[in-house]
């Protein structure tokens, strides 16, 4: 009974709202012919209780093109990789029902909605029927398994969990709580991306009465590497943030600052910390992010993470420089991220490799990188190749190959501390100081440990990212050498002292 | 004989500026005939002998804007909220002198200047004439109180005295110096606000001879709970940064982050890791922060600090969704400040709290919330959906209630682990390993101790932060869990070694 | 044969350049007139090769100013201070081949490149041409001999040996490697700045085919004391970023940033902390940062780095308030950095110190200031006054004396805890428990002198930039007092423990 009074409050809001919309003078009055009837009736509503997002949207690319419209730009111009669509998106903008309401019966989280199969978690394979190159790029990257790189390898699950686990002071200890899900669920998979899963379906008030919505774990999400209710992979949220999508905040270091800012992927605090950095936090404000080509120069003058790792570069005459790529590594030569760094990984899938110890690393605990399970010689040179051609757009060759020697100096540099770092630690468990990897325990909880841990979790790769940016605080004093050097003395200090 | 000499040539130059400020060309000479004529006596002499803040007034809205005109404007585009003032302000701009000696006979630092009765520090009282609605808010705070809130809590008076007093090596030990009113000044209370006294009354040299000031202890200060010498609480400075006073400086984070931005209260650099910061700083160029009224998704894509704890928000069809409030803790539910997080206290003057053991805290040292001192589950309620309010404007509801039942997880988890963290302090009391409340000496000034400090201050501060604005770093790695754990297993480390 | 081949293609594609030059219709061609035969000869090639730094370049004032009109401007609108330059630079504009090719016999870096004597590293001396007068001022300066400064002072060479040295575990304890050049390159010299030796000429592959090119060792580097090739000292890229040398950046905060972030040097963080920082960061998208005289209050609203330190003001009528000035110490009446706090040293070349124990600092260890290594008091006060004036285009005089008198005060504050800190440190050597000055070893190296150099040079300089600036978070928690009272309590707590 309530249930149905509710729909038919709703319908009757519903049919208000939208005579309301025929009224109002607001931008996407100009688009309107060309919104669907679906995404239509959504306004009608959405304006009144969901007014930001509307607005945002009626700013957006989406909401002033057609998939039609976007396929006949030319090559520099366009956004969209799709060639075809079908019929019914073709002469209507992006709205909120294209995305929202695509795929239904693929969507465990798809529910009735005023008379539409809605779900609320829109996903890469949504997007891929207008962008299916850059989906297929993403689906290839590390990034779309972070989720799996980090819980189902045994060694990075164990540090993470001895992060994120309640602690406990008992018979005069500090103990770890068991793990739950919740603990990873508020901190590293923020980032990594969580599992999406409809619990069920519940009722709740809205200024339209009763409404059936989906219960949703692991929801709000939008880590790189998101398991969605539809089964697919990875967010396309995090960069192109919801719902203006806009390609200038995607190119904005901000946008990858919000998960490559601590102490253990300082790669935001870095680059603002380096030249490229500096020239781009004082000059942006007269920069152009919107042309889909970047000139380089002309509309940036130095570059940012997009420009180095993902977007075309382009130069005054047209002439790419560099094609744009979705498969971050594309550009990357070198792993630093790591107790080691090493020839970038082979796998995307980070878990699958193995080191002589059987580890899923990427290198042995003595510091040489596990062949097996890195990229060759060739391909590095590909990559570094690639890499270049960035800095080539306004560097010479003499200056770029002398940048990269000294990251390689310094990757030789970090791994032959951590070499000592790792020897110390073992010797600490040998003679029984702390329990490690010998007394089959756990090797990241005990206070040497944690020393050990930040000596290359925070230090080595601050340092390494330092010198690969340009961001010499970093090598130095900014989580830099001094307090590698200081974690190691301290290291030996507790060694001598610990009881 | 010098004095009046000086007297005669201030005299002398007065007119002679007001004559080159008759002849001048700037934007000022537009709304000169709406200038009082005290305020054109003043702009004489400071355009030369401070020009800055005279050419930054003159971009402000005081300086092209009379009471009169204020008041008639309608309720979306109005700033004040006076009804009525005294004639000779309705048709003046609000200039240098329509502040400066208002109210002179309350005033202890008036002091006569060119035939003025002028003061120096102007106070919300004086604010109050035209924003009267304003300051009974912002007098009915937590901030307004800030001073006292911190000195006469005899808890947080001595943490902070530890922190500021001077150090001494003696007799093979670290021992405090005598705290001095000067160690706070420039540390908290540059923050919490001073005592502002005059001393007294001096003569200086200027640049039209020598001239009477009053001197004036514990200034310079912008503290948000200044205690003024008018006797007044508070100052509007800190967020309406003197002389422009611009909304749209008040509306954005920097502003919040000049004292909340420290290991302590993190929440600037919370925000600035969090999407919400990451959209802010990369998108504000092109938002409209000077609309009375804030339109979400429009004017603005994302919160900033204001838009989530002040500002009045709107839709595109001009309904607010939330009136502003400079009371400020309106949208605040939890305390999340302290070694425990609790419901919000209940009490402006915080100091007032009574916990089971007679300390002037919200909660018990068991962690559970001291009942009788914080808010009830109703107003925590009422709190919680204003605030609501202000995110529903963009999310789902099952977004936002899924969002602060992670907070809760938070807070409950942090509370835990601090429960953990204090037993392992009152272990290290009880075995006397060093001194504290069961000794009656300081908790706060030995190594243990120091880093239980750290433990809720910086860290469980930062986790809860970072739950509760979506900035995940400060949740894992900066200043986040790990740091917690670690800072556990070292207290417990020098538990054993300590001698 | 094959050289002589690869310089035929060369000359080959230089010629279709230049015709694609003619064709092209950017910005550069309304000025090409006025360019330079050589220059148009460079950007034939480089437009393609580089086409970043053409396209920057394009957008500069060099591009689009010849020095005979700049040199005819008045003196508020006059960057130049050349009153006369040779015929050749007289009509054309800044190009490419002005810099890069003057001085060509001084410069150990030339090269023949396509029929012209490049050089690769352009110098003060180059600029000096049309900037005399910044550059006689910058070599005056600390910063000009920031290499020596360093390098040539055994005390802090022997730190920063400490800070940058290999670390190696070897029979149970950690030790430093022997110390490197590549170890201070990469980290200290990239802000101080490096020998930039030629060692040879090479050939490598480019577009055009093979050419000759330097093999430059400590290059990249544009560190503010760079030993360039042609014997002359400093850069002026550091500030004046290439190949725009944009006033607007060496105007902004970020460009300081570079090197004055890390907690040794903190200004930047400290200066983003103060509320001229968050009026600078919030409302810069408003001001003027192009006018080469830099009106205050109507320009800008809040002093940045340049505005206190380095840059000329003016106020609305075009009254200068202070002059324009290179030598950075001009408004500098104290030495903030280093273990005590002193009157600005008295040396350009500070290494030329001297204290009581023959020691190259401004200081004793007692914590009295070197009499005869520090300016004398009529100096500070002509210092002081100096800066006085900028804070007194907004401030009155009783608020920055005040201000000053507190600066006085920390500094007072910080000096007498770290004759505390130094006093502790020497019964730690005194007892043996590490080894120091007393038994002539590495008075950096060990655990609780690693505390000591923290406890002056992170937590003591913090303290007092935070005073200077007005930055409290950093006088109090941000690597304030906090950690300054922390660290001496471990310092003795380790003193008490250590092995």
């Amino acid at each position: 009974m309530k249930k149905e009074l509710g729909l038919l409050i709703a319908a009757f809001v519903v049919a208000g709202c939208q005579q309301s919309l025929n009224g109002n003078t607001t931008k996407v009055s100009e688009v309107k012919p060309r919104i669907s009837n679906a995404t239509q009736r959504c306004l009608g509503c959405h304006r009144i209780v969901t007014p930001g997002i509307v607005a945002q949207w009626e700013k957006s690319r989406h909401a002033h093109i057609t998939m039609a419209e976007a396929m006949k730009k030319g090559k520099l111009a366009r956004l969209v990789s799709a060639t075809s669509v079908p019929d019914r998106f073709k002469n209507v903008v992006v709205g909120c029902a294209e995305c929202h309401t695509q795929n239904p019966s693929s969507h465990s989280d798809t529910f009735e909605h005023n008379g539409f199969k809605v779900h609320v978690v829109v996903t890469p394979n949504d997007c891929a029927l207008c962008h299916p190159k850059e989906v297929k790029e993403y689906s290839q990257s590390l990034k779309v398994n972070a989720y799996a790189n980090l819980m189902k390898n045994p060694v990075y699950h164990q540090l993470a969990a001895t992060v994120v686990a309640g602690k406990k002071y008992s018979h005069g200890k500090v103990v770890l709580e068991k793990v739950q899900d919740k603990d990873f669920k508020t901190a590293c998979l923020k980032c990594h991306g969580t599992v999406v899963k409809v619990k069920g379906f519940t009722e709740k008030d809205t200024p339209f009465g009763k409404m059936k919505f989906p219960v949703l774990e692991g929801w709000p999400n939008h880590g790189v590497g998101r398991i969605n209710p539809d089964g697919s992979k990875g967010s396309c949220t995090p960069c192109h943030t919801r719902h203006t999508f806009s390609i200038e905040m995607a190119r904005k270091a901000e946008t990858c600052g919000e998960c490559h800012k601590g102490p253990d992927v300082p790669a935001y605090k870095v680059y603002m910390a380096s030249k490229h950095g500096a020239i781009y936090k004082s000059m942006e404000g007269k920069w152009n992010f919107e042309d889909p080509s970047w000139v380089v120069g002309k509309d940036f003058t130095a570059p940012t993470c997009a420009a180095c790792h993902i977007s075309r570069i382009v130069d005054e005459n047209g002439n790419i420089i560099l094609e744009r790529t979705h498969r971050i590594f594309d550009r990357l030569p070198y792993r630093l991220f790591g107790i080691y760094a090493t020839p970038h990984i082979k796998y995307s899938e980070t878990y699958k490799a193995k080191n002589k110890a059987g580890l899923p690393l990427p290198y042995n605990l003595d510091g040489t990188p596990a062949v097996s399970s890195v990229i060759s010689d060739s391909e590095m040179e590909k990559r570094m190749n690639n890499m270049k051609k960035v800095c080539l757009s306004c560097h010479a060759q003499t200056l770029v190959d002398n940048h990269f020697e000294e990251l390689k100096e310094i990757i030789d540099y970090t791994n032959r501390v951590e070499v000592s770092a790792t020897e110390l630690l073992v010797d600490v468990w040998k003679k029984g100081i702390e329990k490690g990897l010998p007394q089959s325990s756990n090797p990241f909880d005990e206070p040497i440990e944690q020393r050990w841990v930040e000596s290359w979790l925070f230090y080595a790769n601050s340092i390494r990212y330092g010198a690969a940016m340009a961001g010499q605080d970093y090598v130095t004093f900014a989580n830099g050498k001094w307090y590698l050097g200081k974690t190691l003395k301290t290291m030996e200090m507790m060694k001598n002292i610990e009881k």
